[in-house]
């Protein structure tokens, strides 16, 4: 089971962060900024500089593609720089109808060999089965984003329920099929994860918005963690691997790596529950 | 304007037909299943018989990343081979952050240089508002989708509305910024494609699920097009690439994009309203 697999590599690292690789030319160390090259030499440093303090890595799918045919490219080499003991996801935000949403997951789980990837509800069950039936890999299913525009549909009130609460409920029911859903929930919203946690019970959640979207790291972490569990994946992009952007970014980026890592930890505790 | 541009497109090729390059090893004819310049050969065969039937393809973007680095080659070298009288559409599904939704419309309309591209709801306004910033580009949103999964999410009640009538609302909204936006409505929903019609007046729609997935030609052309419009474009895929497998394939797929032509033409009378 995806949750079982999460919860273990989290233990073994103890660790719940997750890095995020939102890797952009305008934004690495200049002299890094020449080519392909360049921002491959950069996921290099960042990778090992980060890896003691981490369970997994969110490459983020929209970076590389901006690149055109070398953005591909240096997504199959980052991706192979991470070792087989963290988890890595393809923030992709995929969904289709059948046929389509398999070809997409033929891509990121065969192709580029993720463990799990992210992927959007609209569309419903028949556009997220073909990822689910990848059942060693898993699926976070977007339920309540961090941004402001997750107002405009995600809270609108179904039956008195505002929508990504009934989103919940249906990422719930899909993982019954093959124990591998998870949710994306943003930290901009520390209240709704409570509710969603009682939800969506056992699953995992996984959690951007720390860092330079301003979520806070205590409330989500008590929000987002189960006891026992913690099946919560804290993710930080832009606050780590932009920490710096001297020819000493690795280890500005090791850094706050370390700092997340205990930060999580001191709001999370595995022994005694939260 | 963009429902401008593309009214002239169909209007200059009398045809509201979308050909859908879904382009599979597995479904091209045998003598071509051998790599990608095969699949390339497969495209340009199809694009060069087609052209004189429609008004503008759509490239399945799942189809070319499921071949990893080489289907990113495809997908550029398949775009360029679609003369600039001809609206290419990038069938994408992204929606993400801002930053993020900003690294896809840069991927699409830039990268690449497709003309419009499709894009997922539920993340909200600022997800969809760095593609609309393209203004010259056309942005497809989706409201109702041809799938069985439509009905998990999209019929929600919401205030006694179901959720895509607010979406499609929404998006009339959306398009007062920049005049770009249109919507996916997928043909096996005619009924609900009336309604929708009447709350997105002006803005064009994208209609696939005609053919394969079973969606009746009559019914939809005449509940989705416009009088005087016809702000509609009707995609189909499989039933004209793959309408033949032999070395004849192309023969076969302009003699079917031809009989949707007309068939969609004898539905819609550009001269006498509908």
């Amino acid at each position: 089971m995806f949750a079982k697999k999460l919860n273990q590599m989290i233990e073994e690292r103890n660790s719940l962060l997750c890095v995020g690789l939102d890797t952009a030319m305008e934004k690495i160390p200049a002299h890094l900024r020449q080519n392909a090259e360049g921002l491959l030499r950069f996921n290099r440093e960042i990778i090992e500089a980060t890896l003691p303090y981490c369970s997994a890595y969110k490459l983020n799918i929209a970076f590389y593609e901006a690149l055109g045919i070398e953005g591909w490219r240096l997504l199959k080499k980052t991706r192979e720089l991470i070792p087989d003991n963290r988890l890595v996801i393809a923030d992709a935000k995929r969904g289709d109808i059948g046929n389509t949403s398999r070809k997409y997951a033929e891509t990121f789980f065969r192709t580029f060999d993720f463990d799990a990837i992210t992927v959007a509800p609209y569309m419903g069950s028949d556009s997220v089965e073909p990822f689910l039936e990848f059942s060693d890999r898993g699926v976070f299913i977007l339920c309540l984003t961090s941004n402001s525009g997750s107002r405009d549909f995600q809270y609108l009130p179904v039956n008195g329920r505002p929508l990504y609460e009934l989103v919940a409920e249906k990422i719930s029911q899909w993982n019954k099929r093959h124990g591998n859903c998870g949710l994306v929930v943003g930290a901009t919203h520390p209240e709704e994860m409570r509710r969603i946690r009682q939800i969506a019970t056992g699953l995992p959640i996984l959690i951007p918005g720390i860092g330079a979207q301003g979520g806070d790291l205590a409330t989500t972490v008590q929000a987002g963690c189960e006891e026992g569990g913690p099946n919560a994946l804290i993710n930080v992009s832009r606050a780590i691997i932009y920490a710096d952007d001297s020819p000493a970014f690795a280890k500005a980026a090791a850094k706050q790596a370390a700092f997340y890592q205990q930060e999580i930890n001191r709001y999370y505790n595995p022994q005694g529950g939260k």
